[in-house]
Formats: structure tokens, sequence, C-alpha cells
């Protein structure tokens, strides 16, 4: 198992790389997209499954609406996970989960997911290690069962930021006024839980890595979507997907 | 009551009504259109329930894609009904179809709607005009029910082509191998019944009218797309929308 350690991992785009034609390359890629997700729907034999995950101000909000954004909103779901209500935690964890799985033909996308219940939990000590480590096997199935059973192809993304970069976005929320309603005083004391923060995330990417994680700079927003767009591509481009003829 | 008869509407732009321009300016308005969405979401007051009905092939998909799909899809839904499922036939009729009503802040598009279950249910006989008749009342204290208890406003389209224009789309779909998929030898089946689709639509017109239908001119797509955009355009401008401050 890769063990995979975030202070080694830089934030950001490599020295040097090019801004303006990464952005003018991720357009390109977007289009693309766009095409693909339409084969995607009509041969209706595979389905994608997107988890993003990062901490507040990462950038989450910024990937689905400038690259998953742009496809027909027919053909993708987003899913965004809050607070459980009563209801969900009634209900194994996994339950409010299942039921946004992507049907055959959609990408459904996760803002947040199932990984909260093994990060914010356990950063609090709502749920102890014992458990988590249930909750990671059982997620591993899960995962497992959507896979094979669905022809789910899943894509783990970690939204990897610094926490300078985190504590100027969040600054920026009490600004902009077309930011504040984002604003919520309580990021700030969740900030400073950082250091277990990462490392209730790399239990998760080395734990739960089938398929593996996806660790994205994402200090600098442009590269962040490049990246992303750019590795959905090359998977939907890999099924090798044909339109359908007409049924019969 | 405005008594609406379609064979007394044009399924077409004015004569001399410039594409060109009209393109342009589409264009423009669904910019204006993302960021009045991002308003929509952040004040998180008012929702939106777009609900869009048409004879196959008269561009319900296209709509969809090409006015409300430029949004950022956290902030749209699109719930597409089809023939209901045993589950769903085990409850009353607007059972599947309230849990999809939107979520303040957000707007949700229905693809087809609550309006199949007095359209092609009475076409086939599957729904007497007796039952209609109380389907009817039972659509409209629902609509009010989202009117005045979750700030929805409702817009309702008819997208209105002529059976020539829907005959060349449905032969299309048999030509082009991008859209062989989406043949379905009963589509021409079903345009047999056209003049009873018709009358039936404007049984649903005349009845349900809280509020009104806007029938939009749709065997031009750009027309179409124009005439959606700005009245959603206008809609949402209407709501004099702040965006909150800090939360306390």
């Amino acid at each position: 198992m890769t063990r995979i350690k975030l202070n080694g991992i830089s934030t950001r785009a490599p020295e040097g790389w090019d801004k303006k034609e990464t952005k003018e390359i991720t357009e390109i890629i977007v289009k693309e997209l766009d095409d693909l997700q339409n084969l995607l729907y009509a041969e209706g034999k595979h389905s994608i499954l997107v988890i993003i995950q990062g901490m507040d101000g990462s950038g989450k909000d910024g990937v689905i609406r400038n690259v998953l954004g742009n496809m027909n909103p027919q053909g993708v779901n987003v899913s965004s996970f809050k607070a459980p209500t009563a209801e969900e935690l009634s209900h194994d964890f996994l339950w409010r989960i299942h039921r946004h799985a992507p049907l055959k033909g959609m990408i459904q996308v996760f803002n947040r997911s199932h990984y909260e219940d093994i990060l914010v939990t356990r950063v609090h000590k709502w749920c102890s290690d014992k458990m988590a480590e249930k909750r990671m096997k059982a997620i591993n199935d899960f995962e497992l069962l959507l896979q094979e059973h669905n022809n789910t192809h899943i894509l783990k993304y970690y939204l990897h930021i610094s926490p300078e970069e985190q504590h100027e976005r969040l600054a920026e929320r009490m600004k902009d006024p077309t930011k504040m309603w984002k604003y919520n005083e309580r990021d700030f004391e969740e900030a400073k839980l950082w250091d277990i923060y990462m490392k209730m995330y790399e239990d998760c990417f080395n734990h739960c890595d089938s398929p593996a994680w996806n660790i994205i700079p994402a200090d600098q927003n442009w590269y962040k979507e490049y990246l992303i767009a750019s590795q959905l591509r090359d998977l939907l481009k890999s099924l090798d997907m044909q339109f359908p003829g007409i049924k019969k």
C-alpha cells in the first residue's frame, strides 16, 4: 500500500507551468466532456461517480460549476451532503448515500460524501477509531458494490490547499458582499484543527484506496480544474463507448 | 377564463424576426441567468419551478441543455418524469412529483410532469374525463401549495411545434447515428393521435391556469430558447433579491 503523506505533496502547479495555455486547454477539454457525456448517456452502459472532498474553501463548488457544470444537466446530478437529518441518522451511515448512487448513463457528483463519516466525525471524536475502522471496511464494500454491480467508475478527489490559501479565501468571504452568505464563523474554528484533519484524510486515502484517491494541488483554481477535467475526459474516452443503433 | 386554442397560435417566430441578433441576445441573457441563479441560491428565499411539456421532438431536452444547463448545477435540478414505477403507482399521482418540489434557493426543472397524468393517460383512455376533472383540481391545489407555502414561482411551458416539424425531427432520429438511440417506433404511433393530444393539452391550459401556461412557438430552436431564457430572467429580476450579509 502506498502511504500518502499530505505534507509531502505540493498544493501548487509545478514551477513554470503555463497558466494561460492551461486555461485554453481546459476550455477545449470541457467541450469534449460535453460530447462524451452525451455518448455516456446515449449508450447507457456505464455510470460515473465523482467524489469531491476538501477543506472549507478548497474550491469544491468551483470545480462543480466550471468543470462538471458545463455538461447537460439531464446527465449530471450533484448531491451535496451536509449534516445528516434525524431520519438519516436513524439509518446506517451509507443509507442516505446509496440513494444517490448514479444510474447507468449518468455522472453523479458528490460534494462531500460518506467520507465525512470518518473525517469531521473523527476530528470531533463523535466516531471512535474502532468505529472508523469498521466504517472504512463498509465503505470499501460499498464502493466495490457500485463498481462491480452497476458499472460505476469512481473518481475520488481531494482538493489539496495550503492552510495559508484557505485562510485567505475564508477571509475574503467576510469582505466580498457577494460572498458573505458563505461565511461561517465556525469555519475558522474548524481551520484550527488542520493537522488532525490532515491525519484523518491520510487515513481515508490509505485505507479506502479502491480506487485510489487523486490528490489535486488546489491553491490555483485553473490548475485544479485542468487536472480534474482531463482525468474525467481520459476516463470517459477509455470506456470505448458507441452510440447504440435503432432499438428494435 | 381565456380559452386557448392551439391551432390559432403560430409555431414560428413572427415574420422578419432576426435570427442572428436573437441568438446573440440569448447568449447575453444566459450569462445574466447564471448570476441571477447565484443570487437566488445565496438569498435562499424563493424557489423556481419550470415545467416543460410538449410533444415528442418538440425540443424539451434542448431547452434544458442550452438555457437551463448553463447555470450552476448545484442550484439547478432536473427531474425527468417517465412512466411511473410500480411503487409510484401505489401512491396518489402527485406523490412522486412532490418529492421533487424545489427547495428554497433552487431552480427545479420538470421534463414532463404531473400533467402527463391528464395527457397521455387521457389520450389512451387510462384516465376518464371525470377522473381528469378531479386530477385537475388536485393539480391546482398542489401548485397553490407550492406557491403559497414555499415561495415557489412556477413557469409552465408548452413547446408548440407543428406536426410537420415533429415528423421531420422524428425522422432525423432514424438517420443520424448519434440520435438513433432516441428513436422509438412508438413515437410515430403517438404522433397519429395529434388532434386528441392537442385537445387534452388545451384542457390543461384552460383548467390549470394559476399560473397561466406559456405557449412557446417551438419550430425554431433559437426563438424558443430566447423566449424561455428571457422570461426566466425577467422573473428572477422581478424578485428584487439581495445578497445576505454575514450571518451572526
